[in-house]
């Protein structure tokens, strides 16, 4: 056991040139130091390297359908605006004004005509310019206080937004994400419902826990009666493996017609990310178990079909984005989850159910059949975040090995992060 | 747009030397940069250079009318006893035992007969002298003993202390306050009502809003139907021109004989503070607009009149002085506002109503009406406050400039407190 | 006065060499400076140097009578699991998984057949041996993740555990222990109560509190009924003298062929701790005041007797044990007090109410006669506690001295702590 704590003589991809950073050690294959899920001084370097350079998922173009509709966007210290202008155009903006940095949106959502101020009504156009600013000097020029700009691209529905100056590219992602999200409708669908999050882990903590299903058996049994992920090249039996080449095949066979064929027909998670790669995003669709057709409590259809879908069996597609964003989508709902960190050990998560936009509850669909699968599950996860954060405080706490079967991802998420840090 | 976070070439008098102590620059006529706000190191500086320098507003004496009466302060981890001593005397005291240290009074306020402390009965006067501890070894003297003193000054009912053993003269801030305030009679007046709050902004934003009337238009609609200083030199027209030089002539006709004069004759705010000239602390009289009397919500009278009052129309009487007091009193009633720092971003606020010492509530007055006016100002004050730390947080934020129309008094308070801690 | 903040010209025996650690000098006789009561960087020294070396308290046998019995014992980030093993053995482990770091038990106390990590089910056996551990590589040994030990020490039914890796002997607190709390049956006891505290101060304040009784007379109503230990040299009057050597007299001749031979027979509080001699525990047997069985509201047995003792008239069994336990026990019953530091300034306090294994609550027993003594005491030092700490955070807080009549193992504390982190 005295590899756990060892510095790597030599180095590897996955750790060289941490030393020279500061930052403790890691030994590939094995989890992060303590430091990394608790320390002030790692947390910061994480908005800075992580959190201020990636693409953020925020939320949907459907929350937003009228010019003047907005939401905002909340991590750490930072709050943005993200605003439906003229014209179906979308903006992001930070929600600081120009004069005395008093923010102009105090709702996490809502309507506005312009942007004005609160405190003494410098007002702003959509797109951040600013229009109005009653008792100013002559000599200062309005053009020189604009608000803060927030890059911000949209995809299949979904808005995501950079708070880098030079945002990196996001044309992979959208090349990605979009052919798979069109046939969703995300873009014409309606929010059911959001479930809202102060979970006491790190960010990080959240996301190793998303990138393996090796807690799945016992953890999640709603969750592993719909899916295959939770079985890996050391437990798929033979009859789990002809199960999922019987739902793939017949999938193919009604999918390929219709664009939609599976693109992760094994067993055990798709591999993501691809720290070598640099991929942070991917998205792919994948066959239920045989019988069911949704991500449901018994697996049955909920709600109306959604965007282009010709009828209920077509598996669920599954996106991903780092470091904040993950949706499964059955034929009936899509469910988006977010994260935002909110200190070193505090993560805000907020959860959506997406259904048809000309779907009506009551009529087309309940809450208490639709919500359930998901609630469960994600619930189920929070708390097992906050149980794996509150041991790793611990002074026992000592870096444990991932399993090579069950944990790739995880190990493929460490990768990934540590590159962005270093 | 530059300027903004441009060092200053030459540097001013507000901002020479501020390189030289390691804190961040701040451009003339701008707001303050964000670590003034938030950092906990600034917050230690502001409290050692201007809240432990400075004289503080404690209360009014007609508080503690009986030797014994006693009322606590508290800033950040300071408590300190005020206290009625023997023959009218006022002392002010550390709650803290020479002993052990604990604090020897735990009620917000009350009456002892001496101050004992809770913990060992080690028993002191009214003016901190120890006179028994019981169980202590003979050659000890007790006599190097007593409660640490804090300096103390009254004026017109109006009780100021310092926590320097060194402090500045109170002398001019006396006279200053003395006349304009004794025919309000403070001194022969009860608290009708007191309001806390805890305000989560840094001290300086609640100053900040306080030194300017730009805001009041949209945010304190009751407010401006009193007053005269939301106009400025850019927006007052020749109809309030004229209607402000009717009610000042009125006045003067009127005060001149009872030593009332209006001393604030136009409109907009008086200008406080004066760096240059080290003032910390105003007090005028001005008139209210015509038909109202008191600031109520209607302008009419609510309350016997206090003092040396002859009649209702005796405009208003302000006061103020930095770091932590402003009082506005009409005819019939006094309104106090005492800030007291708890954190970086964390301002105890206490808001007193002050009626006749002989006004009984229910018969003479009643808070429905005497207190709605400031209750809703002072809380829309607070909303602001609280929108504008929360904006200044954000990475986003960058200093913008002041209008020299209507936030010179911002600009002056900055100013003075750029020399307070430089 | 100047000597109270002076530093020690050539030092002493409790001072030396503070100096040379950075920590604040201490004048001998006087309390310790403030930083020692709430600065991060001394309460992290003071985890390290006390708590992880020192044997800590953690609870009774009596409390996991079976295999696989469980409680945890929580401080600062730490958390450990007391477990009972086969054959009445007894474990002390890291409550942390070595995969992925996750706590295995997340409820205070309980039952399990296997210690199971409740993310990935890898199961440890009670002595923290793993057993299983699906889907991991076959090159990884499972030999090389047992859990982190913890030593245990029982005795008497009372468990300590030290987080060392190489804990100090426990021998000789075993020799002082044994004997005398064998008669009192806790190995035989039942817990009729168990009540939780949070109190706002730092652990040594709690101490200081529990090491005099100069502070007894006011504050403890009826603690001063049932003893003598308020009394001291420099108030102990012929007629208490004279009473307590009746009832020493009488004790001795009842007692001594019973072997419970009364070891503290003067009014005072008996000597503890001795720094000098490097002891951290001690125990006695004391009588109460005439008419006293039990240390209950009026002196009266209120359970049936308790372990071996022949009749009520035992006296009362006292323990203490540095950092964190200390022990009262009657005739009829035991309490318990455990001090956990949550904070620099935050205490985590149980106190046990401990009876005869065989008394049922509502037919032997009611809790109304048999905790208010305990209760009353406990919370009335506990609310002592909470003003001090707030006392000594004001910067008006100046150490002061101890009496020499009625503090002196106050003093004798602090020299055993400065010891310790020095």
């Amino acid at each position: 056991m005295a590899m756990a704590n060892a510095a790597v003589a030599g180095g590897s991809a996955g750790t060289a040139g941490l030393a020279a950073t500061g930052l403790p050690e890691r030994t590939p294959g094995w989890t992060l130091p303590q430091a990394y899920f608790n320390d002030p001084e790692i947390y910061r370097r994480d908005l800075e390297r992580v959190w201020k350079t990636g693409w953020l998922f925020a939320g949907h173009t459907c929350e937003i359908p009228s010019t003047g509709d907005y939401f905002l966007v909340e991590l750490d210290t930072e709050s943005v605006i993200v605003i439906r202008g003229e014209r179906g155009s979308l903006h992001a903006l930070h929600n600081v004004c120009r004069h005395r940095g008093s923010i102009l949106c105090a709702d996490p959502c809502g309507h506005v005509s312009k942007l004005v101020c609160p405190y003494h009504q410098w007002a702003y156009d959509y797109d951040g310019r600013l229009l109005a600013w009653r008792g100013m000097q002559p000599d200062l020029d309005k053009a020189d206080f604009p608000l803060a700009r927030v890059a911000l691209r949209e995809t299949g529905g979904l808005i995501f937004i950079n708070l880098s100056p030079k945002p990196s590219s996001f044309d992979a992602a959208e090349a990605c994400f979009g052919p798979l999200a069109k046939p969703q409708g995300f873009d014409r669908a309606r929010v059911a419902r959001v479930a809202d999050y102060l979970v006491k882990a790190n960010w990080k903590v959240v996301w190793e826990n998303n990138r393996e299903c090796y807690h799945c058996n016992v953890n999640h049994p709603q969750y592993i009666k719909a899916n295959f992920d939770h079985f890996n090249a050391d437990d798929t039996t033979p009859r789990i493996r002809e199960e999922i080449s019987s739902v793939v095949a017949r999938s193919e066979a009604r999918w390929a017609k219709e664009g939609l064929a599976p693109s992760h027909t094994d067993t055990g998670m798709t591999r993501f990310p691809d720290a070598a790669g640099g991929i942070w995003f991917s998205a792919n669709r994948t066959p239920l178990v045989e019988g069911w057709v949704s991500e449901t409590m018994d697996g049955k259809q909920v709600a109306p079909l959604m965007g282009d879908y010709p009828d209920a069996e077509v598996g669920t597609l599954r996106m991903r984005a780092l470091p904040n964003f993950w949706n499964h989508s059955s034929c009936d709902h899509g469910v988006s989850t977010r994260l935002l960190p909110m200190g070193p050990q505090l993560t805000a998560i907020r959860v959506w159910w997406l259904v048809a936009g000309t779907a009506v509850e009551g009529r087309d669909y309940d809450l208490e059949k639709l919500m359930p699968f998901w609630q469960l599950t994600s619930e189920q996860d929070w708390l097992i975040c906050e149980r794996q954060q509150k041991g790793i405080n611990s002074s026992a706490y000592t870096p444990g090995p991932y399993s090579t079967f069950k944990e790739y991802n995880v190990e493929g998420f460490v990768q990934w992060y540590l590159d962005m840090i270093r």
